[in-house]
């Protein structure tokens, strides 16, 4: 097992069962109070204070390993003490749009996890319906990513899917898909983002592809002075912005 | 030198004397756009290429060491074979706050340095007048702080000054000083942020001490279901909404 989960965290995926690596307290007391299914819990000694103290685990699906083993294990240079397997399953594209005022975010080529799980945290702070991994971005099923959430991704629809099928998906359900460019002619505070809406946030470096782009409506976060803003940080901004109309 | 940069990278902080490390070429070229004074320019033989394709650099004041050596100064895993010594000043507090619609960001016990520097490049994206690092923030010297800002800390003035100074000033210039905290009753749509204004930001982990909040007017970015958001995007999106009501 322990073989297992380290080459999951090695390759910033699931492991071979589709089971999610969930490391530190915080993250493990979050899947407890979600509800998903808990396949196992590692933890080394250290940790049974805090089990005790914070977390209501059944006694039996709690492993216990020495330090030098959850060290290799862990994805942190100083490991938590615990760590769960999760089952997260991904959810049909329709439940990532679902609502008669759908707001989801699609990610569209990031790469770091720490942005991902950033946006996703975002998505669920601003009230967003779900969440698009497209293929091609870093997956959701990266223990950073689920780190960098914060849990957000045990709680919040998301669905992995490829460009055609998620502009279909968008088409036919009446969304307005925009993509932040900063040469964008209209600010999104010019544009309604009261309606069912999908955001596209791209490439880190890139953006989004050229050909994805011509079928969204470009807006511009204004700005001046810099290149461009964050990809976490823009998805943040367009996620507020569109709960700020609504509200 | 290289003993003396280490120690500053070690310890995020400047040179003995005052001098500021500024790693990787695009800060490096975003130091000699700035105008700001460059002591001394250090680079690997790899980074040859880079220096004559892009950086316009006097021949005098580059000095070539190795990549053995470059590793022991480099603050990351993997060195990008460029670093410059910078001169990189404060400004008085008057300078963070200046302007008839001054719209600054004060860091009140940030210690991420990453956090720090995307504060102020969302500062100078929305056109904040300056920056305040309250004694207790991270350095803005911080390598670390300088590289997040990608370059902002260089274009935008900051000041460093303890709580009774920055409160007087603030008070002073009569502008209004705002603190985001979840619990507030208002949301930051809902007060203005058009006059001069200066928002606080508090630490990762515990906000803003409670006897500064005591002396700013509580606003709520609107989120659900998350604790709290990420500091540097909670900046963010209050310099959004100051910059959003005002124009």
């Amino acid at each position: 097992m322990v073989k297992t989960i380290r080459k999951a965290v090695q390759r910033g995926a699931r492991t071979p069962d589709g089971l999610a690596v969930a490391e530190g307290p915080n993250l493990v007391r979050e899947a407890l109070r979600s509800g998903v299914r808990i396949e196992a819990i590692l933890a080394t000694p250290r940790a049974a204070e805090l089990l005790d103290a914070g977390l209501s685990v059944p006694d039996l699906s709690v492993q216990w390993i020495d330090e030098s083993l959850m060290n290799q294990i862990s994805a942190v240079e100083n490991n938590q003490g615990v760590l769960a397997l999760l089952d997260i399953g991904e959810s049909p594209l329709s439940g990532a749009l679902a609502g008669s005022a759908a707001l989801t975010v699609a990610l569209d080529g990031i790469q770091d996890p720490g942005n991902a799980g950033a946006i996703v945290r975002s998505a669920e702070a601003f009230g967003a319906s779900g969440v698009v991994f497209l293929k091609g971005s870093v997956s959701p099923w990266n223990p950073k990513t689920l780190r960098a959430s914060a849990g957000s991704l045990l709680r919040i629809p998301f669905a992995l899917v490829g460009w055609d099928d998620f502009l279909s998906g968008v088409t036919a359900r009446g969304l307005s898909l925009v993509s932040a460019d900063p040469h964008a002619a209209r600010r999104i505070d010019e544009i309604s983002l009261s309606g069912p809406t999908a955001i596209l946030i791209g490439n880190e470096g890139r953006g989004v592809p050229g050909d994805h782009a011509k079928s969204a409506i470009p807006v511009r976060i204004p700005t001046q002075g810099v290149e461009s803003l964050n990809a976490a940080l823009a998805a943040g901004i367009l996620l507020y912005e569109a709960r700020r109309q609504r509200s």
